[in-house]
């Protein structure tokens, strides 16, 4: 017998049987919240980790095209690698698959966790969210993690168990095709649990605020209020979050409404 | 008899039942697409442009919330006023609708004409598709209008008919709710008709070109192709543009999979 082949056999179905885990964001490299994600993903697999160099917040579905981007190596650990890409949440995914998953797509994408809430309608505007839609576009289980506190110094570590649990269920169960996870945790200390929610009915009502320069020319800042269109809905997220659930919402990604082809028949010519 | 007055009312009702149209693009003010669009709205109504002052191609559903943004005046015609914007095509439509329909919401949104395909998965990366659905959020009638013919130089007024004949449907007869309209063109001048149709199944499959730079440092260009999952289904846009139709997809903006929610109570706890 030959051990040394056999051990490395061995070696080799236990690195075949590690779970790969990709880990993203939108606020960048150096956020908090991305910490806390690669420490829990660590004991679940091994990680590779591909984040925005700076913030790209609100940045959405948003793909680099018309540029090139770059890649800076970050961290080289045991179970981590982890990098910095000049693009969008969605170019580390799309980076990600062709560059470092070559033979095998990840078993898991999460993304986050975001310093500022994706409930509701914000889920569309966000590129945390969207790193994760742009892993259910390709068949990959994929949460996106996002908490209501976005205060700078806030602290994520009580996050963590709900993080580990989660993952590692969904991991193990799958997600349904063409459907991932947008995960909202509250800002208390003391969550009461996790609750699988609907996304509240809601809109942005924008106001933008108009200043003048030094040279007496406007411009405008982006600001609003949301708007909860069933504020009394006890099963949406929005609800929930002010109960201090964390809130995890499975959101279908946008396609056709088949219900409206035959009611849009006029329109054929 | 008071004719003065009267004249006056009657000029103001003849006022209020213009029809308003407000129109975007992402390939920026200057676009031929976005002319053409002009053209075709002002028979319809009352049109207010406000587009990207460069090209947000790729942008998706992006907000611009970490800068401030500006206006440039650039048309202010009887029945037309345009307006460039330092920002996103989403941004278009949420400065729009706070600042310049500040008592009635437009009738209609319409963006594009887009120099490029937005058929199938497409539509979720495209900022000219993203105007749209922001429109559609907002419960205001939108149509996404989009070219496969990406040549500098092409030449879109034979859509323009077309244009007018969806765009007059739409407003006289509606759009279901959280739904709006993705219109894409065929090459051909020799347009088959108009057929309301489904996305076709499929995904980018990415590759980023590896380069260097005069340094030796490392840089990519994000290219890809489109893998079509159904090529052979008669009903779904890629096909039907192929056979030189213009096609017209009912979209469902992204919510809750409402069937998800049972299916993942194991992660109620």
């Amino acid at each position: 017998m030959n051990f040394g082949i056999l051990a490395h056999k061995n070696y080799s179905i236990l690195m075949q049987n590690r779970k790969k885990i990709f880990v993203t964001n939108d606020d960048g490299i150096h956020a908090h919240g991305l910490q806390v994600l690669i420490e829990e993903m660590k004991k679940l697999g091994d990680v590779l980790c591909i984040a925005p160099e700076r913030t790209q917040s609100g940045m959405s579905h948003a793909i680099t095209f018309s540029n090139p981007v770059s890649l800076e190596q970050h961290r080289d650990e045991p179970g981590i690698k982890s990098y910095s890409l000049t693009g969008t949440p969605v170019d580390c995914i799309k980076i990600a698959l062709d560059r470092f998953y070559t033979n095998e797509k990840p078993d898991l994408i999460v993304s986050g966790i975001n310093h500022g809430s994706n409930s509701s309608i914000c889920a569309i505007y966000s590129g945390t969210v969207a790193a994760a839609r742009e892993g259910g576009i390709n068949n990959i289980p994929s949460i996106a993690f996002s908490s209501v506190n976005f205060e700078k110094n806030a602290d994520f570590t009580h996050y963590s168990p709900y993080v580990y649990s989660i993952s590692e269920k969904i991991i193990t169960q799958g997600i349904p095709e063409y459907v991932f996870l947008n995960v909202n945790f509250p800002h208390t200390k003391n969550i009461k649990g996790t609750r699988v929610s609907h996304q509240a009915k809601g809109v942005w009502i924008e106001r933008f605020e108009r200043r003048t320069d030094p040279h007496d020319r406007e411009y405008f800042w982006l600001t609003g209020n949301f708007k909860n269109f069933e504020p009394e809905a006890e099963d949406s997220d929005e609800w929930l979050l002010k109960e201090g659930f964390a809130t995890i919402t499975p959101l279908k990604i946008e396609k056709t409404d088949t219900e409206s082809i035959s009611k849009l028949s006029f329109l054929n010519s």
